[in-house]
């Protein structure tokens, strides 16, 4: 894409009220924008993110066979009492229309019980898992972390259902793996911790996948020994490690990206969803669910990768691949007539540019063309440094003198130049490690 | 994918509460489910149809420059206040959080206006395109038609900003034509009509693109002359085709699937989006938006396509391309031992329907097996037609004597037996005419 065509710009001043990091460098990148405290839109290239994102999260759905649908977000008050939750979940905004009342879903379990009992007989129509990713609504008391606590926020939320426990745990460990693939993708199961958080009364635990960051609002204990944690929220109760009964402990700030829990038949109860078992027998079906905030991954990112100059996404889930910047001087000595191949005329660095352009969108890759001719290369530097694109390609007087582009990583310092005509292959290797 | 696996199963009964043909064939073959009047979950099945439209769109909306972002759906009273719409919207979710009071985006004018005056400053910032596809709310008192009228639905609003009404104008075309590329790829293009429409206080006429089903709850006239139309709402004051000054009209029931909108200065005005110009003057930025529904189109196309068996999807928004059966005779005569290429063993009639389903994937075709084993023909088929996808095999006994299958379209009674090792030839002369 032509960076003189999008839409968002950055921003030179961090904007005063937003606090967190990733609030601060997104919008200043021009990723997202604030409309209200932890109301946000995603922009273009935040909305390309996020996307890349929803990508990986679906397949890695789909891969323990997820079966995407996609749940209403105005609940009826009525489904809300049959749980006891329309009282007793104070973030639940609440809003009346005619004679209804209705919440906006901050979760999915109140739909996705009474749906699974229209459909869901007998032991042949389980297990089943349904997912979907959709904006969720949170009334939110404090929402000063930008997208690590959002007012309404992207989420998936999965839900499997088990003829027995044994069915639910085999599965329950299935997600475990999807999730740590899913956090592998997006760059961040290095410091991603399995945690072991409260389970309600129900289960004994749930867990939670919580990344370590100073900006985390958690606070997680990772055992010394086996590399699980757990939630400050259980520790008292809970002073060796759940996993290995280890006892050292190592204290950190973490935010919660993902978190799985067993149901069992919390919900299967009050709404009466049974099936038959191969005997005739009617029993309750066994429940997981199993969340995991995209935006908040989003920001939980930009919290990890990044430096005093902007982010650094990792490859998977950059907005482009490959930022090319142009560096044209208008008083340029190589100013010489284009030669045949290039009719249209015009300076040489940015025919040369163009070309390049063109044949790295021919070959598929994602690219986004620093063309802007009123911009100093100070500024279009510092702009590709805050936006992070992970490779840049510098096109300029300097090096096109030995036929020559410039190569940078945005996570390395070394710079590299690299003959035109070895641009492709290059990139090959490149991409492809 | 397998049938056996597939969440939703098809109903016989139609719903009572469902009054609309859309919706009573979309619930009876498991595409959408009713939480509430006009709120639906949309089924795997369902999904999956959204799925294509939103690809459609967005590839029709990309061609004439669109970039996508996601606008937030909570929006604040304050910017509701600032056009009066707070007021006068008559159908219009609220909801009090805090202090503060919300509406539940109905459209996004008061959203992304605020947002272009960010990042437009001069000439150089225009024309710019944004949309984006996202669940609206709107308070609805009848919501008696399916998927053509909800309470909570999916749209493509797309905005476009201008320095001149010329440039307006000229892009009020492009849209015209992205819009009946969209409508010609999922099949209603024919039967749609650009209708004038009321255009408000800025503009002489919108137009609505209105497609003629009798469950249409819209009027229009039909100029014989030159196949526009106009809207009941202003045939009044309009006697004679505002297009072509024809006489004769049509009347016609219809829905209206799609509407674009010169807004001019209507919002930029209040918000006070103004860019400078190559002469250093301030100008109001001239806008447009242009809107079309993705449940509504979906619920439109069944009412088109369906006989009384159930839906016939046309190709490009199918939920798969081919639905292949598998009839296993259990007292059958071919319960030969498999060949060696089958060492799993099973019937004849399996091992073919599994190893013809294989190759299908493996094609990339997108396939739905109906391996359920406790069904009768009779019920398959039923089955089959009422789900509607465009070709049917079926791999039975009969056929296989004569080392064939049998192909079928949806949308014609005559079938074909297909020798198994033409398979692959004759579906891909199918698909691609």
């Amino acid at each position: 894409m032509l960076q003189s065509k999008l839409f968002s710009k950055t921003i030179r001043e961090a904007p005063k009220d937003e606090k967190s990091i990733n609030a601060q460098l997104l919008v200043k990148a021009g990723f997202i924008d604030r409309l209200a405290s932890g109301i946000y839109t995603f922009l273009p290239l935040g909305y390309k993110v996020i996307k890349k994102i929803e990508t990986i999260i679906k397949e890695e759905m789909e891969e323990i066979g997820g079966q995407e649908l996609l749940l209403p977000t105005l609940h009826p008050k009525e489904i809300w009492q049959k749980t006891g939750r329309w009282e007793t979940m104070e973030d639940l905004y609440k809003l009346r229309a005619g004679k209804g009342e209705f919440a906006l879903g901050p979760t999915h379990e109140e739909v996705v019980v009474p749906l699974a009992k229209k459909f869901i007989q007998t032991y042949k129509d389980l297990p089943t898992f349904l997912f979907q990713i959709q904006t969720k609504f949170r009334k939110e008391k404090r929402a000063k972390s930008g997208l690590l606590r959002g007012r309404e926020f992207l989420m998936k939320d999965l839900y499997s259902f088990h003829t027995s426990e044994t069915d639910l745990d085999e599965y329950y460990e299935k997600v475990k793996g999807a999730y740590f693939n899913i956090l592998k993708r997006v760059g961040i199961a290095e410091r991603t911790y399995l945690t072991y958080a409260s389970g309600g009364t129900f289960s004994k635990y749930s867990h939670e996948f919580q990344t370590t960051t100073s900006a985390g609002e958690d606070i997680i204990y990772i055992c010394q020994k086996c590399g699980q944690a757990v939630n400050e929220e259980i520790k008292p109760e809970t002073p060796r490690c759940p996993n290995c009964q280890g006892k050292l402990f190592k204290r950190e700030k973490a935010v919660e990206v993902g978190n799985i829990f067993k149901l069992k038949t919390k919900f299967s109860e009050p709404f009466g969803l049974y099936f038959t078992d191969r005997q005739g027998q009617k029993k309750l079906v066994q429940m997981g669910c199993y969340g995991i905030g995209l935006g908040r991954l989003m920001g939980t990112i930009v919290e990890i990768f990044h430096d005093e100059k902007g982010i650094i996404w990792p490859k998977e889930v950059a907005p482009f691949q490959i930022h090319l910047i142009e560096l044209e001087s208008r008083n340029s000595k190589l100013h010489t007539p284009p030669p045949p191949s290039h009719p249209r005329g015009g300076p040489l660095v940015r025919s040369i540019a163009e070309k390049i352009y063109q044949n790295l969108l021919k070959g598929k890759s994602e690219v986004l063309y620093d063309d802007r001719n009123d911009r100093s290369a100070g500024e279009k530097f510092a702009d590709c440094d805050l936006i992070g694109i992970p490779t840049r390609i510098v096109i300029s007087e300097r090096t096109l003198k030995q036929s020559s582009v410039e190569f940078k990583k945005r996570n390395e310092k070394k710079t590299k130049l690299v003959k035109i005509s070895n641009i492709k292959n290059f990139l090959i290797a490149q991409l492809t490690n």
